[in-house]
């Protein structure tokens, strides 16, 4: 059986995402064959160029066409945030079955709507995914089977940092990235969104009040004339109010007791993606840091001191999630390999008729996260309960 | 000249401080000669048994006597929080020069009124000087020259973190580090300690205000027969309750503008005295470990991008901070020379007639942050201004 | 203009030459485009669901038979060492470009060959490259690139290392890349002859001499039923005599006067795939391991010692050798990037009419190497002048 | 019971030493007392200030005058090896326990006669010692532990490197460690003697033949006026030849059938004292490198694939060797702590009447070692047997 799909969006995400559905069958054995039928985008000749390098079948200028197609039974969402709602619920409501890039929204109503919608489409067989790819690391994956697996005993500590050094030099344009109206949030939003979800994800524990702390350290940035999310392209002689934290901090309580340290920023000068989790536990400990996305350390609490230590599991054995799947041992993966694994995992679930994690509701806890921690950077850092979905 | 030492207390601090006194004037060309004349406890056996071991040329059962003796000029103040006060206090009025134990006090009313007594005492050419030994790491006072040169440019982040995991297994006993009334407080005020000072001195700011969060996670232990601070000794049949914190988190803002991100724990199992700051400045990076302590990691933003990247620097050269003294570059320094650079210093200073820092004031500093920690921790985490000194 | 491929071989590295074919034009601009024509292998079931799976318009049964294909432009030979010669010449005689996988051949005679007919072929125009992939890790091409910019003086000391451990076990089969038939050597033709080119290629010189010692620790293995290169698949009751070496170690002469130390092994408990190049010279030193592959470290030695180090640095930068076209800075890449890097160049030198390094005559002088490693090895570990090509 | 020292060289062994000797009661409960009772060198003025800075009682301008004084019974040779024959066979021979600094010898033949002394001094009860420090760093010790306990199985390679870089400038003038008569050798006798013996000490396993490879990269140097052994210290106008090293490669086999690869530079620019040692065993693996020297990692082979991999054991743990002594877990020793441990384990020894290891015959075996080395670099690298002690 063949799945067709449409993507929306062809800027980064739209290349990391297509580079998934180009590879996803020569290295796993799937149970529905995908078929790249279309790409969205508003530009009819970018988009065409963007069909004819990414490997789509046919360009689309309206999103809205591919849910009209027959021939496209999955809609893959790589636009900013605005539009995430308007298209996935549209797509579910139209019966294709949605992947949507992170974070779900830009507000929680947002994200309920849609998860409402996901809901309803559920029941009748169509399925929804929000991407965040990172849990598909197979350094990620590992971790949280050794939590699964009771190898870390109680959670004491979970420690999420997300550090990266884009936009340091003031002279850095205004790309959409830096204005709320397009991109929701900044660091918060868009990287300490990850960490979120990924804490939430290798710890299997929801976050039940945050205390947070935001900044924007360069107010004022010149605006840029061809603006793309990471990049700087060329710049115009005015400049603009930066709209978006450029930092957030958090600590925060688990609902199972363990306490959180967060941190997600784009001003840690020589942090290029550290996307870093740790959780200590009563019998061990475990480390990662997306910097070398390979590797996971644990520590094992139960050895005797003596011999006791973080180890470096470099995650490419045949047992380790995903890796059997690549190349032996000791031969890495690479950032987009997550994709792959992440575009498997939903043809798998949507073979079987499950939902493939993580779903519209955990996007929503997530996005409920990021609005208690707003709340509370809001009123001087005070203790915010996490609404409950 | 030479100047007599009387030590008070012969616990793990103790035995720090006397192999310093020891070592000292064999490293380092000293303007005056410490003469280690008596250590005071209250024990006599065990106090004559550690001044034989530790090369004290005499045991006193009071430290009292030490500050009527006319060979003893310093007095090295080494016992536990709750009796700092008014040994320093009676030491400055003796006229007698002043090193002691971090934190000053287990309250910030204590400090205040030590750092009244130093300075008055400094009026007289009395000196005080509270040790967070930390500082002179010689990694630690690299980074703290890369700052003062401006290596860093504006600073962004200040990250600390102090992790240790001896306290992990509940049935560890309640040494007097876990009682309130002798220690003060815990991970906060024991280690929490060590990194609001080693930030403050290497970021050169002091910070603004905090949010703070604190937990006790394991509130019941054994009572301990013998309680030494560290180690358990033999326990007794019943149980008592744990008075002070297991962890501590806190976030801050810095009067120059940088946020800070803090946490001290005792459960985060396989760290052992992880001891870590990082600082991210506009120019520039730096990277602190204690367990690896002869390495600063410094990026060097004002590189190129293709060539950037945190070095390791191993501080074992002769140009780098007290490195010189000791060996071949590439030889390692181990814990205890901190305190050998410790009271290095504060002897150059004694001579010199000039303050060596960190100053009681420095120490009083310390304790107001961490007051305005446990303030912020009691009132949902809201944001508490450090209080002037 | 696009340009057939015919591919010979579908086992692992066939499988990694694909995936870069499907990959190479959705990332990199391209003057002529690759088409995936057709796949060869003996078995017609298995080739033809090979080509299915891994994105191959057509299979072959003889590899023969791509030869006289009018669509196929470019061979890749990706089969074992014993039929590189053969199949290369005859595709080079056939007009057809050549990327053949490395070792070039299993002895030297059969590498003199093929660098005669691609020197030929080269004459009207055919193109011919060994497939030495590591070359073209971002790493490594930035290594080359700092020793050419003379970042690293004069060249002392160059240390290679390719440790693996997947033979460890005495139980695991006499899979084919134990037999000196098919595989010509073991770890000093598979894995050494990775680190004599790739030593050789940063450092831009070539090894006038060496001296070697090698070793087979598990003399007899269990027959491989069915036997592919790197697993063991199933086991029949008998032994047969492994008999190519386990490990190899060798120290050399640089023409250029530097001392080279090399090591070859699969009996390296815990390390997977650690391809290591250390240079030392007299202005820096560079270091770089493929378990960690998108770091290369570098240290500036004309720096003030109190500054100096190893510097970690990501090579993820749009100013980095390949990285530019693919992610933002610090979303590492694969082991399979390389390959793609390779392709990408390849194409590039047939548009442009110029040979692609790493040319047959390159591969030839490091099947020089080997063969003086065995002859040194051969003769009490005498010094072997490495026969000039 | 205490025990005389007399120390021979003040120069940096002299200072290690001393340290040693002033710190070890503190710290280890001994059955003997050390008692600092004199330091011998040539300079009177320097000599005295030498006692009173290092902490000796008294000071002798002839080493020979130490074998008369009836309050000496330790003799501790720390001067160049061109001595330590005759200081030692003549301090056995008056009866004084010896502790000699390494290499044991500038030859083979002295090497013997002190072997032959030392075994006819043990059977009147005098004691003798060759301080390859590193055998007592704790992570070394460790080290050793585990390949006793059989954690590492079958031992296939072991790999050691001692890597610095103090001589690359080649302006650095000529002292006395690069003259062959006063040195014996360069970096094969002053480092490789190390990791010799560190190696041999860890596997439990001697090296039965090497091909070796040494090289001087500079011939010429300026004359260095004050010569001391590691730092330029005032230069003339004139220079003068290199007379020994500058780095020794070779390759070798243990008598248990180990593959050995060693290596002793001077020329590795960024390395500044880089002792390593990997040793690879079918049951698990071990590294060490001195510039992170309280780390052992460790590699259990035994563990699931899923779950291997080196794990950094910070070794202060109370039941790590020696580490115990000192002080909680974390809290790193440094370079001079090698020392303490050594002078400990020679007082135990001394005290219990049996022979410290590593013994003369140890130090012997090393030096013969480091003959066949030389004998193989001098015949083409030729394998030459090491001979038998």
């Amino acid at each position: 059986m063949t799945l067709g799909v449409g993507l929306v969006g062809s800027a980064f995400m739209g290349r990391a995402h297509s580079q998934a559905w180009r590879s996803v069958a020569a290295f796993f054995d799937l149970p529905v064959t995908p078929v790249m039928a279309a790409i969205a985008g508003r530009d009819p000749v970018r988009t065409e160029a963007a069909a004819r390098r990414l490997g789509w079948a046919s360009s689309e200028t309206d999103w809205r066409r591919l849910l009209e197609r027959d021939d496209i039974h999955i809609i893959d969402i790589c636009t900013p945030g605005d539009s995430h709602a308007e298209i996935a619920i549209a797509a579910l409501d139209a019966g294709k079955h949605v992947i949507c890039e992170k974070p779900l929204a830009n507000t929680v109503e947002e994200a309920e709507a849609m998860a409402a919608a996901a809901a309803k489409a559920a029941q009748s067989g169509v399925r929804a995914m929000v991407a965040f790819n990172y849990r598909r690391v197979p350094a990620v994956a590992l971790a949280r089977r050794f939590v699964e697996q009771g190898r870390l005993g109680t959670i004491h500590h979970v420690r999420g940092q997300y550090l990266q050094d884009w936009i340091v030099d003031p002279a850095f344009p205004l790309v959409w990235r830096l204005q709320k109206d397009r991109a929701g949030s900044g660091a918060l939003g868009d990287i300490g969104a990850h960490i979120i979800d990924t804490a939430q994800f290798v710890v299997g524990d929801l976050l039940a009040g945050v205390s947070g702390m935001t900044e924007t350290f360069v107010k004022e940035r010149p605006l840029a004339e061809t603006s793309s999310g990471l990049t700087g392209g060329t710049t115009s002689a005015g400049t603009g109010p930066v709209t978006v934290d450029d930092a957030a901090l958090f600590t925060g309580r688990f609902r199972g007791g363990a306490l959180g340290s967060f941190e997600a920023t784009r001003f840690a000068s020589g942090r290029k993606n550290a996307l870093r989790l740790e959780v200590n536990g009563s019998d061990g400990s475990l480390f990662f840091d997306f910097e070398a996305m390979n590797d996971l350390w644990f520590h094992d609490h139960t050895l005797p001191a003596a011999e006791g230590g973080f180890r470096r599991i470099i995650v490419t054995e045949a047992d380790h999630p995903y890796a059997g799947a690549w190349w032996p041992p000791g031969h890495g993966l690479g950032y987009e390999h997550s994709f792959v694994h992440e575009v498997r995992d939903f043809l798998v679930a949507v073979a079987e008729g499950v939902d493939p994690p993580p779903s519209f509701a955990d996007g929503l806890a997530v996005q409920q996260v990021l609005a208690a921690v707003e709340a509370s950077a809001a009123s001087d850092s005070r203790y915010v309960t996490v609404r409950d979905r």
